[in-house]
């Protein structure tokens, strides 16, 4: 079976003003890839209904699974659970369940469970929670999409707890030869090898640091034992 | 008349596997902001040629300006140039113009001019260059898409020079109050004093730093002015 196909929506008009450097979409990738599924696309959006509704809407026709990240916080800019909701066409309220947890925590803490607070409460009618265990408000999962907060620790807890309930695939590894020669050096033996090796994954990255540059010639696939028998094919057509 | 809109498609597959860290969208995000263009949506999408002709249509269809990064290289997984120019339906070959500034680049440096290097030299038919001082190989600008480099500094020095060809809009500006209060704790006063200000956007970003937890509220607009008096009323009205 190949390996299911991903897709993240992050949302906020703080990454897209540049006044946040996003940090979720590159852990994303990374879990992603040892968890063997595969990040195919990924969108920024701002906080706007109709370009959340519009982006999760097309992403979720076209992967197995899309994670969101941001605007699931008490204040008036914290719109994507009502979009989601819109999205799939299912109602949103405070859901019980939510209210329970959240109620629970502020009364520990003797503090009150207001309006704002409650509004992390609404969660789409036929979504599961996702666990948080850093701040409480919980996440959600409706259909195929998991909806996770933007706050990178809280990010991070909750893609920890969606991925152990997803079956693991293959992960995707890799292997590197680092050359100290040009791009344009070696592209064309390293393209004519590539086209010989229609399974596997090949990328050519140049690296220029403190004057050494150079070539890291980047080989994925799933199967070890097939990447490491590439990359010393590679090694030695490189150096014939 | 209003700010010009603009939009990212980030092309590379190790962005997508988490290999490498995207640094271009936070980097264009603030260049944008300080011209005074909104970046309204960016995409990240695999070193593939469907979905990047799929890309670059849906996002020059909806904005002002699209800028693309990587994918111009001379390697075999370089394929933006084709994939841009199947978008706008035009064909590709080597530009004379191209191969005119790479060829005199390598005769300078007594490097020979291959097939791969003159791979570069591939630009649509109806694109002008941009200009890289880095390097040479020449980004493009065709309609309304500015396809450039994905090495950071290369992409940089390459929008600096598609920017200065854009008329500034006004920069998009902010001002922002920090408080060691919770977002749940302003988040209906708040919600309220942005209802006052339709003109402006309200941002509210939780932080936690060393155990000293609060909310920056952010206010963006384009007039000063009226920035400041927004910070002086909002400071006041939650000061109350």
């Amino acid at each position: 079976m190949p390996n299911q196909t991903a897709a993240m929506l992050v949302i906020g008009d703080e990454i897209l003003s540049g006044r946040t450097r996003d940090s979720n979409m590159h852990h994303l990738a990374m879990a992603l890839t040892e968890h063997g599924l595969a990040l195919t696309e990924a969108r920024v959006v701002a906080d706007d209904h109709d370009s959340i509704v519009a982006g999760v809407n097309a992403l979720r026709a076209k992967y197995d699974h899309v994670f969101t990240s941001g605007g699931i916080g008490p204040t008036h800019d914290d719109i994507t659970a009502d979009a989601i909701a819109a999205a799939f066409g299912v109602a949103i309220t405070r859901r019980a369940d939510a209210m329970a947890l959240l109620g629970a925590h502020y009364a520990a803490r003797g503090m009150e469970f207001n309006e704002a607070r409650q509004r992390m409460a609404r969660i789409p009618d036929t979504a599961t929670l996702i666990d948080n265990p850093v701040s409480i408000a919980p996440g959600f999962t409706v259909g195929n999409v998991h909806v996770m907060a933007g706050v990178p620790r809280i990010f991070e807890s909750m893609l920890a707890g969606v991925l152990s309930g997803i079956a693991h695939g293959k992960p995707l590894l890799s292997r590197t030869l680092r050359l100290q020669r040009g791009e344009g050096e070696i592209a064309t033996p390293f393209g004519a090898f590539a086209a010989e090796y229609p399974d596997l994954q090949m990328g050519s990255y140049p690296f220029n640091n403190d004057g050494i540059y150079g070539t890291n010639l980047v080989i994925r696939g799933t199967d070890a034992a097939r990447l490491d028998a590439a990359l010393a094919a590679l090694e030695e057509r490189l150096s014939a």
